[in-house]
């Protein structure tokens, strides 16, 4: 390759990067994604999206977990579940999307080159390949490079008891104790999938609350099924330090003067983005405090050609929303007709149970004097939910007890990912809550949750 | 009771009855709800919806199903599935579910009288208890009878061999072959749940085509993984005659000369309202030549003021819009603002895949001559249906390539009649097929499957 000169080159290659080139490609443009070889997907093929919620499925299916309720707690499909047994799940999916993600690519046209990419200067790239280093091009560049897991120097990280997320593939054996630090989504959805393998978990975090950002009744109904679970939250502590002893123990040392003891920690505190490998100041730009890159809402940072989505510019750091971002920036380049980012993202948390929700909190609505009124559905009143095993779900609903107006909708349980997009599709196409009512809903679904929800908050009128 | 006046008297408790129940007693009148003690929440409750579909879902989780896609198709949970195993489950939905029905109608309030109901004058029906005939009074009746399994005379029903749906509760164990008659949705849905019980499966219908209402494209793709699966179609047949033999055959004889034979037979052909029982010559009101009863928009019979919902109508005979006709018909009656029944019903068909839509279909677009345009995707592509195992499904949009108007929505594969709901919203809400490509979908969810055939779709203008 001689001085190819590409209308885009994408640096990386996970959801922001895939659908960025994708768009510029559908447009007619050349186009190349730059990631090394073993990243093509990025951290949501690899270590993160694809491989935790793979995982997720083959320990609710291998641990039996819904069945309990017709067989009984102690009900386990395989006694002892290998990690042999996990990894082969999720090594069939991994391989499956990475086919999938390099045919996409491949039938768009677009080339992809294999290495570390950094800035030359503002339309040039070099690129450290296994041949040797290339230069290229381009009118456009999109910077989706990602982030990788911090390194807190305070913790004495091996890979093999004291992990980052990104490194919990290479555990050898499931343990019988472990700990969390870091209640967050990630932390929160790794603690409650070792749970259902009867893992004992604590889960340790600095901040006394939860995601903030979810409907409290949801994150207390998921406190309270997780303890039940046999999860131990130390809220409101900080890890003071980390020490492996020689009887192979794991000691977090806490502020407070507790030792948890444990076979392995997981560190599930803060990812860091790799704009530091970029060499961005031979393209004029430069980070915030975290490592992140700015942007406007076209995904433009500072230098106007060049656009950055996905991790990299900061929340919310999901696979669907920098999909959508790097679809956006990567129509808007070339003159596509991209709107602007739905205002009504969706957060989808894949602990057990499930939660997701759309919308506004009760907290936020009353924090903003808004009023409103709640629609709720149990999933045990609910003959679909009774017949796959979730009796402790619950669906509800927040609307304007004025102008009837679907202010949110928040769900705990089995399929919560998946129902909350009806409610999506209301608010955005501005229903009331009559329509859930007025609807007919296929019977049994967790879907009818609506209905049940609707018929209870009209009758609080 | 000595001859107490109601303002609403419901003749059966299935979904209609049930519903309809509610709505008046929301509406703050006494209502009484009759049914024979053994059959409190109807047919639904009993041998049809909820049965059948909890069997399903123990059978996809026994059978392990899904989980072949990883551990090869010679995989199976359980190497003999019994009638215990399969029983067990569908009593403890069963047994859940009465409670819940029981719960809500002593929640509003609501009579419950155990007895045949018959009526002596429009307003007054008798129900013939165990304690004797009491007399009741009513200003309103609502008839939501249900059906039973009609009893063709040519066939010799045992209910050990030989059953309708109303029997097979009953049978002691499972068959290596079965014949199903009746490829209506009663029998594709047996049978493919037999099916995966490695049960050997050959319908026979006299009709050469199936479930006319549905997408041909999924029909066909539904018929092809049946058929992989060990089904055999023998449509365009019709059967003249079932055989006993004193080996333990069953033997049915077509037209056509061919003869199958297998251990046992469903037939799964027709159904029969029960009006027959109700002496509906004293109110005033004849059925028509297959025993339904005939209804306006507002349920509402030739008397006034006795309305009749669910399977006793007709079309479409699903538990999900009989709760609806109720709903609306005990509103309507006392003035509650019950809108009409929503135009946009969605079908839920839960076959193995599972088949749900709404809208219209391919081939009622072009009898009507309304151009449009398509747009798929294929569950292989979709990271969460990679993850529950499912390779085959497909979500199909008809639009209107010049308004871009959603007309219709199909779907085949796992959570079909869970997603359905969200083309549902979109519909009714008069958004267009960019709603779906401009929306972000929870990651990896199915209902992503939107995006990705909206941009099909989008691609192809």
């Amino acid at each position: 390759m001689n001085d190819p000169k590409f209308d885009l080159l994408v640096i990386g290659s996970g959801p922001a990067g895939q659908k960025g080139a994708i768009a510029a490609a559908k447009l007619g443009r050349r186009v190349a994604v730059i990631d090394r070889q073993e990243m093509i997907g990025g951290v949501s093929l690899h270590t993160g999206t694809i491989p935790s919620k793979t995982l997720r499925e083959a320990i609710l299916y291998l641990s039996g977990f819904r069945q309990r309720t017709f067989y009984g707690k102690d009900y386990r499909l395989k006694e002892r579940v290998s990690v042999a047994d996990l990894g082969f799940r999720v090594q069939a999916v991994l391989q499956r999307e990475l086919q999938v993600v390099r045919a996409q690519l491949s039938r768009n046209g677009i080339t992809t080159i294999h290495g570390a990419a950094r800035f030359i200067d503002p339309h040039t790239l070099e690129v450290e390949t296994t041949a040797g280093p290339i230069i290229l091009a381009s009118d456009y560049v999109l910077i989706a490079c990602g982030t990788r897991a911090a390194l807190d120097p305070a913790i004495p990280f091996d890979g093999k008891r004291i992990f980052n997320a990104d490194q919990l593939e290479s555990a050898a054996d499931l343990p019988r104790r472990m700990i969390v630090v870091g209640a967050g989504v990630i932390g929160l959805e790794y603690a409650s999938m070792l749970s259902a393998l009867d893992i004992e978990v604590t889960i340790i975090d600095q901040r006394s609350t939860m995601l903030d950002f979810v409907d409290q009744e949801i994150i207390n109904a998921l406190r309270y099924h997780m303890q039940r679970q046999g999860t131990i939250f130390r809220l409101g502590e900080k890890v003071v330090s980390v020490q492996k002893d020689d009887r192979e123990w794991v000691t977090a040392v806490l502020a407070s003067g507790k030792q948890v003891h444990a076979d392995c920690l997981l560190y599930a505190v803060g990812r860091q983005p790799n704009t530091d490998l970029l060499n961005l100041e031979a393209a004029g730009l430069s980070v915030d405090g975290r490592g992140r890159l700015a942007v406007n809402a076209h995904f433009q940072t500072t230098v106007p050609h060049i656009y950055a989505a996905g991790d990299v510019i900061g929340f919310p750091s999901l696979a669907a929303s920098s999909m959508e971002q790097g679809r956006l920036a990567g129509s808007h380049m070339f003159g596509g007709n991209g709107k602007h980012i739905a205002e009504n993202l969706p957060y989808g948390i894949y602990t057990i149970p499930e939660i997701s929700m759309i919308g506004k909190t009760e907290q936020e609505l009353t924090a903003a004097k808004i009023p409103y009124e709640t629609g709720i559905a149990k999933y045990e009143e609910l003959a679909k939910a009774q017949m796959l095993g979730d009796e402790t779900g619950l669906l509800k609903i927040l609307f304007d007890p004025a102008s009837l107006k679907v202010l949110g909708v928040h769900v705990m349980g089995d399929r919560a990912a998946e129902i909350i997009h009806i409610g999506q599709a209301v608010i955005a196409l501005r229903g009331t809550i009559e329509y859930f009512r007025d609807t007919v809903f296929n019977y049994p679904t967790m879907a009818e949750a609506y209905k049940v929800a609707a018929l209870d908050g009209l009758n609080k009128l």
